[in-house]
């Protein structure tokens, strides 16, 4: 079984548990407060061009995105998300487990648009019974999306400047934030996403490391006290070190964006073919995730080989499936995964 | 200034603050476990035809909807609404913040279909992520809806059955209980929505008490330590028996319904009069909540003498207002808005 | 039976119910934006010389005290509260169940000091792991304390200067406020409270009316979109009139102190009773709750005509109880207690 | 600097990184559920002769504690600690933020006591307010406990008996169980631990492993659905067989035990040694964790060459500290340590 159904398949570049057995035996303080984590603050401050930003070191998404809400909230506050967005449909309710309502808008392509936002504001402040709704206060977002689209340039200026309209803190979800930066239709780049989101963090989990998120922290208020919240959250690991030696071995020298570019060239390879053999998308993705939409007869025979995921029932012979690659996988899989669905198509 | 623009403008039927008077020196013990409270109690299980139904009462709708919620759903689970449901909109988060998502899936004149409610409980269990999000365990529903309309029989003997189906309790805002039961299209009785939900109450603020909903609660582990839930969501009150008295006075002998048949006949009289008027609604209600939409020249107009609710823009010249009518209306001064609307329309 | 076992036995006083007979049938708009609660906050501004304050009516003390203390806390902040505090012991988790950590401190007859306060929080700062432990950021002191004690002007202005060096808002729990202004033993006013807390509520509950605590803000962060909190929490009554109504009458010209006057002369007279029989306090009481230890042999024959509350076994032979006086009791009934309390014990 | 600070200083043990190392490029599916979780559950089981057991691995110990109590209370419920108990100091509050309350009773040496547990429970039930006070419904206990010291099999089943008898469920904190079970004076092992707890864990993250509990759950009730519970409290690996390989490794052949073995060898050779220079401790412990009381003098010399960890000033003179041993540390350093001690001390 050759397996695409998400990017988490494989442990992580050998470089990185290569240096985690450099660093084993070094006694180090825990819970972030080593030298491996500091000098990972700085390669990332550096390359985020964002001397002053406040980074943390995370395990897990979820963990993230519940802590960084919960932080940003006051009680009565929610946080903006497009329908589609990871925190509105598959955290298992963290963020309300936190007690925070998450205001879904109907998305674009997994994306908000400026424009939707504004209004969504304007009519809360304008209803004469504001007070018994929840307060927008927060915009969540993530690049490259939950459906593999991309925010530009202009879009990310346009809801900052929403967001500076409404006092919203603008929240950006990077989990694959590589695959995003090495897509052919990117126009952003670190020192822009720190210049335009409160903030922001850069996925490792998927992206090659065995697990961590590395948090970016702009925002003056969300930078106070971060800590006690990461703690609460139950999402400071003991011995981190072990995020912060990750971090640093896979950013220091680009190979976070070489892995990326490699996820990113097979995902471009494998949408052309599918586009040559006219198979239709569920979405227009430039990034990692593909989601053909493939008739029910090729699927099953495909799934005797090839693992991908089950995303929706299109029609009753149709169904969109997505396949992943990362930078675990493997030309060869790739090429062999075209050459069968040619077969099985044509 | 006339005011229709809720059902909670003045105090409480003459009938309920004597009563109070009468009782006023009496010592009785604190927190709902008087001699008054428990007899109300056994006036609401004769009506419900329920005998082993736990009784409860709480001063407002928002505090009982959280306490029931809170009481019904582990962490992880959320409640499946409406999405104009009163939990969904207008509670300023306040499941959320007891920890709860609030599914909110879209509305058909107020109100869910037990389709819907089975077709999203399906597609949860059978995806293969279900994990990852809110498990669905009650279904919420108000009748009469926040926009007028009426749940009948069959309508919830179907929500039931999807609620055994998928193990669902099915939670009954009743704080408008009376106008509907009064409505000309009613087909429901207490004894029938006892048998048919695990909890709902019989709203009292806005149906002629000072203040106070009577919940009653038929499922049997949801009756387990209830007072402990009340306690803790700030909602027992410590002279209690003010909530007994006066649900004793309104339901002994059949003020309730006839406050209620009052209100229903006077919005039934303004309804007819815009009908006549060519005048369309935003939705066709049966009971004391009128939603017309008017041209906002007639609207300024009418401004001026009487006071709505500002529902909704519907176009550039229109806007759908709300009018209610309740236990305290006067005939006289729905006469005189009907006068007027035929003078500023016509 | 004649009870003394608590302060809300009985409904409102008659002046009480008489102004909501005359105010009845007036139409409000709801959720406290009336006029009688515009007064009722001018009042209270006037009488606590603090015109810039924020005045919410709200309903019970739980209730209050959960809204309060989770507009002011982030999620990783805790209240200081004497162990006996209400928070910490008879409001079944509510704090917790807004996400709060209660610190309970040792109290000495009920009584935070700031002594205990500010090494407390000296220690959590100098804590090398302090952001593996709760923050403290509030402290919760009741006046008159739950064991019917008193805090001085120079224990207030203690407290303040440790709130100031900790930064830490002081929240004043005056559930019997005025059974302790009424003190002989009093140093306090409310211009003198509303300059030294920040955030402190007047009790109307216990002291006359039907329900009710008057909430009074001066801190400005606090006051930030209060009523969205209120609401969230469910403590928004939608005919808010109701409250303001109240304390309109209670306090517009000085009843409220002469309920409280009435309440203190009987609690001394019964106080100066028991001393005078030798009979011993759990704590030394210049309010309106008297502790007496009493033989049990004593308290079976008492409680056949009279009702107290059980406090604790104090040894195999006797147990500390509670009787209260308030705004109703009648004089007659405190002079027969003490004519029964001779006989038994002589 | 060598550090004797806490049993996490160091990576993990060698055989555990070869064995990521192999494993390294194979696909699985994420989330836990994939072969290598899947035989470390069938070791676990067997090693805890508890076939029924449902196990689950978590990354670290606050999460997996707020993890286990989110799911085992109901909201107006809280769990008994020990006051020096983790949950109690140093989670940061994890415990409440999920809205419960932690019921501190007074520890000997670390300790809960059966007796104190039962009368707790007692007065609770017997107080005629028990509904306005946080229900006890579970015990946590840690063993060894956070001063070092365990619970035998006799107070295990006299703790176990008494939450039958009020029906407290039983979670025992094994961050560094190995430790335990490693001591000369353990008198429990796996199964038992298993026979008398309803919930435990096996720590990883201080005993070998990279990070990671493996939590063991025999109460049927708890069961249900917890991955629901570890997903929305940010506890679920996405890389989850990172977590299984680890503990396959290490409890597959005795490397867990022979681990622990020789951290208790080396603490019993410090303690010894330092017995032998009369030095006292702040607490008898048989296990990893020593607390002698030291001179400040000899602290200050000996802290140029060696990490410890500050507990507390005992008198102006003394202050009492922390030497932990652990699976990574060498006897060399060791006897390094004692030679220094004697040196400075005789």
């Amino acid at each position: 079984m050759i397996r695409f159904n998400s990017d988490y398949l494989e442990g992580a570049h050998p470089r990185i548990l290569e240096r985690l057995m450099e660093t084993n035996m070094a006694q180090t303080p825990g819970y972030g407060e080593d030298r491996f984590c500091e000098r990972a603050r700085d390669i990332i401050r550096a390359l985020c061009d964002a001397p002053d930003a406040d980074v943390h070191f995370l395990v897990g998404g979820t963990q993230t995105n519940a802590t960084v809400l919960s932080a940003a909230l006051l009680p009565y506050q929610g946080v903006i998300s497009a329908d589609t967005g990871h925190i509105a449909v598959h955290e298992t309710g963290a963020i309300e487990a936190s007690g925070h309502k998450v205001i879904a808008l109907p998305g674009r392509d997994g994306k908000l648009d400026a424009g939707q936002v504004s209004e969504y504001c304007r009519e809360h402040f304008a209803d004469e019974s504001h007070e018994h709704m929840v307060m927008p206060a927060a915009v969540y977002i993530s690049n490259p999306t939950e459906v593999g689209t991309l925010y530009s340039r202009d879009e990310l200026n346009a809801l900052r400047a929403v967001c500076d309209r409404w006092s919203l803190l603008l929240f950006l979800d990077g989990a694959r934030l590589g695959y995003g930066l090495a897509s052919p239709e990117n126009t952003l780049d670190l020192p822009f996403i720190a210049g335009v989101c409160d903030v922001f963090y850069i996925g490792g989990t998927k992206q090659g490391l065995l697990f961590g998120e590395a948090l970016v922290i702009q925002n003056a208020a969300l930078k106070r006290n971060f800590r006690y919240s990461i703690k609460q959250k139950g999402g400071m690991l003991a011995k981190g070190r072990l995020l912060g030696i990750q971090f640093e071995e896979i950013l220091k020298d680009g190979l976070y964006m070489e892995l990326s570019e490699h996820a990113i060239a097979l995902a471009m390879k494998l949408k052309a073919a599918l586009r040559a053999l006219n198979v239709p998308f569920l979405v227009d993705s430039p990034t990692n995730q593909q989601f053909p939409i493939l008739p029910n007869v090729v699927l099953s025979m495909l799934g005797q080989k090839y693992s991908y995921a089950t995303i929706k029932q299109v029609d009753a012979q149709r169904t969109a499936v997505r396949f992943c690659t990362s930078w675990a996988t493997r030309e060869t899989d790739v090429d062999r995964l075209i050459e069968d669905l040619k077969a099985l198509i044509q």
